[in-house]
């Protein structure tokens, strides 16, 4: 059993904590948590054994997730590498944008301890009491830049990530960051804004959410998701995220130039080109 | 128990049919069913006792219920009600865009007889095969104009929706065509674009989906909704879809702007913004 030093103990670290425990492959689990709340309570639901600082977290520890917004996790990874440089520890990260952490790590003597991680799994909710059991059952891991990582380090990252049954697959970071712009970020640039015009409207319109029904809870919920995650991410993945988002409004503007003219041939080709998703989402 | 006649026996028509026979409301259900496949699946499914011509249909029904797209249903609406016209008979539609079917119905003799409902609910299919039990319980259901209806009429539609365990709310058609562009109708617009979007790139990205999560997929499931549906009721709804689909693009394009100038102070606080919808959406 491995000793485990999570950095962060939210919805991803802290769903983490709870399934490497109860499937046997943590011992003991050392949370840094500098959220006051955030450290009590992970306490409390028993996320974590203790709650150390982070110099000595990292020394005791075997395996080191860092599990925080992606601008801070980018700033901490150096100190991470510092302690487990030249010794048998792993280092892994679970952000959303990873060429800026691939980056952060380049060249540092315990590089090769380092295992840039994706586990493609979350809810729009956030903090330790948004921490569930089975989060990651089933669903994609995508390891990046793997060659620049030590065999002995992908070997328990893999372990690590067996142990959550996640289905890892292996992408360079540059592209992983396009990939994610297209299958994440974007639909939660869309929900937010989704979210701003109807909030927008119902200050004139005190009851617009009496009418709102399943179809648009589903495409607003992401609109929920924490800033403090989603900053980072839509700032350190600027290119692929303007890109995206910019092919978003022309297709948007399709629809609206097709429903200004009345065209109702071009909505229905619109509508039957977008029907094509179906092909790929059940 | 009621004979009633169901112009359309998709997913809404076909819903309401399995209710209202096994809660004891219909006796003898008359589909009126165009499409030879639909027609032989809600045969075989048990929607409809039989398929009838429309006129046929229109003189047994105690209750004529319009379900097919908003365009048709505001076509063939004064057929049901030169029927009606002093009978005791209740038309309904269950049409998403009301003002057009209200205006359609406005100064016939059978007016009185009519009431323009819309039950909200429904999911992303389509078809007979997309029918199911339960689908209305405990949602809203809005009548529009209902000054415009006799008592009669009124309270039979009641008991109807009464029976389906919908909640009924008034409200005047045009108040309801704007409120429904707003959480309803550009859900499914946002949907449809996202789906391009990605769908684009696509074409030189094969595996993008591979990487698609939970997220991705409750904000694009809209996408797979029905032209035939939904191009009638962006068309008919036109002034009100352009003006939000225009609230829309602008919200986006503050995203955009604010991206793309690198202010993280300004993503926060448009997330933080959007974040309010908690509020309202649970």
């Amino acid at each position: 059993m491995k000793t485990i030093a999570i950095v962060g103990l939210g919805l991803i670290g802290g769903s983490m904590a709870v399934d490497l425990r109860r499937r046997g492959y943590a011992g003991e689990i050392i949370g840094v948590e500098n959220e006051r709340l955030n450290a009590e309570a992970a306490l409390k639901i028993g996320l974590a054994d203790r709650i150390a600082g982070q110099a000595e977290a990292f020394s005791k520890a075997d395996v080191i997730i860092l599990a925080i917004p992606v601008g801070a996790a980018a700033k901490i990874l150096p100190e991470a590498l510092d302690a487990a440089a030249g010794s048998g520890k792993l280092v892994i990260d679970v952000c959303s944008v990873k060429e800026a952490m691939c980056q952060a790590a380049k060249g540092h003597p315990g590089r090769a301890n380092y295992v840039a991680t994706h586990p493609m799994a979350g809810t729009e909710y956030s903090g330790p009491w948004a921490a569930m059991p089975g989060l990651f059952d089933g669903r994609a891991c995508i390891f990046c830049d793997s060659e620049e990582s030590s065999a002995e380090a992908l070997k328990e990252a893999e372990t690590l990530y067996g142990v959550l049954n996640m289905r890892i697959s292996y992408m360079q970071s540059k592209a992983h960051d396009t990939h994610v712009a297209y299958v994440s970020h974007i639909s939660h640039i869309t929900s937010f804004a989704l979210a701003l015009t109807v909030l927008d409207k119902e200050k004139d319109e005190k009851h617009i959410f009496d009418l709102a029904s399943g179809g648009f809870s589903s495409t607003v919920r992401l609109a929920k998701s924490n800033a403090d995650m989603w900053v980072p991410i839509l700032s350190l993945n600027r290119d692929n995220v303007l890109h995206v988002t910019d092919t978003y409004i022309e297709k948007m503007k399709q629809f609206r130039d097709a429903v200004a003219a009345g065209d109702e041939a071009r909505i229905r080709e619109l509508i039957e080109e977008a029907n094509k998703i179906k092909r790929i989402i059940r």
